[in-house]
């Protein structure tokens, strides 16, 4: 890669987080230095994509955390709860959040009867531990799908599952940038990803300032792409993946899928295991959350609806395992997966 | 309809052309008063909707030829063919445009030998013709529509196909906004359509008006809403149909096609027998325009993906014949449509 954006950045006693909503317009940080400011940067999307968010909410917790190492060590765990609770309620959908939570819970469980210090230490170890593992399965993601892939294929993504929405690489681009570093070469086209435009604002802007040849469209023209054989294959990041496969992931993922499954276009899930929801059975289970109105009659400073409109704005839909190629992690390729396949991927090395 | 908008109305020496860019925020309308005005008019999208490109464009010629009655006969008639050639660059793909300059053309052929007072008297009177031909088969389609339809059903509909892209109550609309005056109601779903999205502009500002349930959702909502049995049938307008059924329509209307091929929904295309080309045997000879870049990079007064980026912005897609349920036109329904099926249409009343 050209250049190396950091979206969630750990700096001590504070955290520096790329201010999402306002690319490629501006490169803009936050600094970040207590929690309820991290929960609004998760809120408002400033921070956002599904193993991104975990990371900023470990480190959300260790920051707020440094502020209370003079308590009460009953104290200390007490507030500990309540900020791990408190980041759990910043968005319902990836999976990710809670996954990362619940590593700093068992930091907190593990070192309670120690001295605040040596929990503090600890905690913030953790959190590095988290964005370690994401860069480390976004590496080893990449690699997977390179084998999959073949140099000069054109390939589709949706919304943005890149360097910013997780750590250097991202999950569904990391082959693309990884893939640039080594001399191969992929033609993308990226579905702008209506309403919030992370196709648009964020994947254009990465895989052009890493000098992917990269095209733009908008979400209703990948049918006639394929239509025309001009996809090879569609890759796209998630949210949470269900027990038996199936995948939550940014609104428009099912009818690209759809679109795959009728051309005949290998469909692609790529994602950290961290993103797999074991306690989520089948897609059913996963929270779909639905956001503002306004997002789709507003959502470029100027009112393109009539008022009074009525909006349906879901912010995910689920591909069911049937529509999904495979399923990329760090720790392997699932291809049709289903749930005995899901399950072997946890006694992988 | 509580209020009927009107698009193109022809009022002796002007067009009045209701400015479809600037909806909703405001109801304008421009005086046209000459060619190249109804050219730029059509070109930038004020007027739309391929029957009323065709009812604009015959009255930009009848109007221009106004200017020329006291020229010689043979001056006034070659005006009239730069004229018909003229407005016939305006837009490639709605066929409607080039049949009422077809129409027109016939008009000032038949009466080459009169004077031209005679013929521009016809020429009027032929534009007039073509408004009420395209009023008359809105009702006709809206009442075939209306035979396949149930009350309380869930519509979904892409782009605008309504009032203000015809005459009146439209095509894809005219159940609904026909249904509404007889009390019988449906449920739309309104895909916003970007770029410019028509449907969050015109189509849910024009069923609102009229008093239709009307959701809006973005272009990649729809396959969530069909896998959740939440829409009942599809009905979509059209700009040119080829002699095989084949039709082109709004860009994202052939992923809409697959979507509800795949979950078994209906797929009916609606328009007046103006709209098909028997000269097109199949898709593959339909014209697709593609337009500016910018309508994806900035539409909406920011720009909202990184300067420079590639970007391929076609108009209309090609839904093939094989995936519609029914065409439906003012002369009949079309089922399961094919060559031999869209002819004998011609041998009908």
């Amino acid at each position: 890669m050209k250049e190396t954006i950091v979206p969630v950045e750990w700096k001590g006693d504070f955290v520096k987080l790329l201010d999402q909503t306002v690319l490629p317009e501006r490169e803009e940080y936050l600094e970040v230095r207590e929690i309820r400011q991290m929960w609004d940067a998760i809120q408002r999307l400033c921070v956002r994509g599904a193993p991104a968010i975990g990371v900023a909410a470990g480190y959300g917790v260790a920051l707020e955390m440094q502020r209370h190492v003079s308590d009460s060590i009953e104290n200390y765990h007490r507030i500990l709860e309540e900020a791990l609770d408190y980041l759990s309620t910043s968005r319902p959908t990836a999976v990710n959040l809670f996954w990362a939570l619940g590593r700093m819970r068992g930091v907190g469980k593990q070192y309670e009867t120690e001295s605040n210090s040596v929990c503090q230490k600890y905690l913030e170890e953790e959190a590095k531990a988290i964005e370690r593992y994401e860069e480390n399965a976004c590496i080893a993601i990449g690699e997977n799908l390179l084998s999959l892939l073949e140099d000069g294929m054109t390939l589709l993504t949706h919304c943005n599952a890149g360097g910013i929405a997780t750590v250097r690489y991202g999950t569904a681009l990391s082959p693309m940038l990884l893939g640039q570093e080594r001399g191969i070469h992929f033609k993308v086209y990226a579905d702008e990803t209506r309403p919030l435009l992370q196709g648009a604002r964020l994947t254009a802007w990465e895989l052009q300032k890493a000098g992917v040849d990269v095209t733009l469209i908008t979400d209703n023209m990948a049918g006639m792409l394929m239509k025309q054989n001009k996809i090879d294959a569609v890759i796209v990041g998630c949210d949470r993946v269900a027990a038996n496969g199936d995948a939550a992931n940014k609104i428009g993922t099912y009818s690209v899928a759809v679109l795959a499954k009728h051309h005949q276009i290998p469909f692609y899930v790529a994602g950290p295991v961290s993103t797999i929801d074991r306690n989520a059975k089948t897609g059913e289970d996963i929270p779909i959350e639905e956001r503002s109105p306004e997002e789709i009659t507003c959502g470029f400073g100027k009112r393109t609806a009539p008022e009074g409109i009525k909006v349906y704005n879901p912010a995910f839909d689920v591909t069911p395992h049937e529509l999904i190629t495979a399923i990329v992690t760090e720790k392997g390729i699932v291809t049709h997966p289903n749930q005995e396949k899901i399950t072997a991927l946890y006694h992988n090395g």
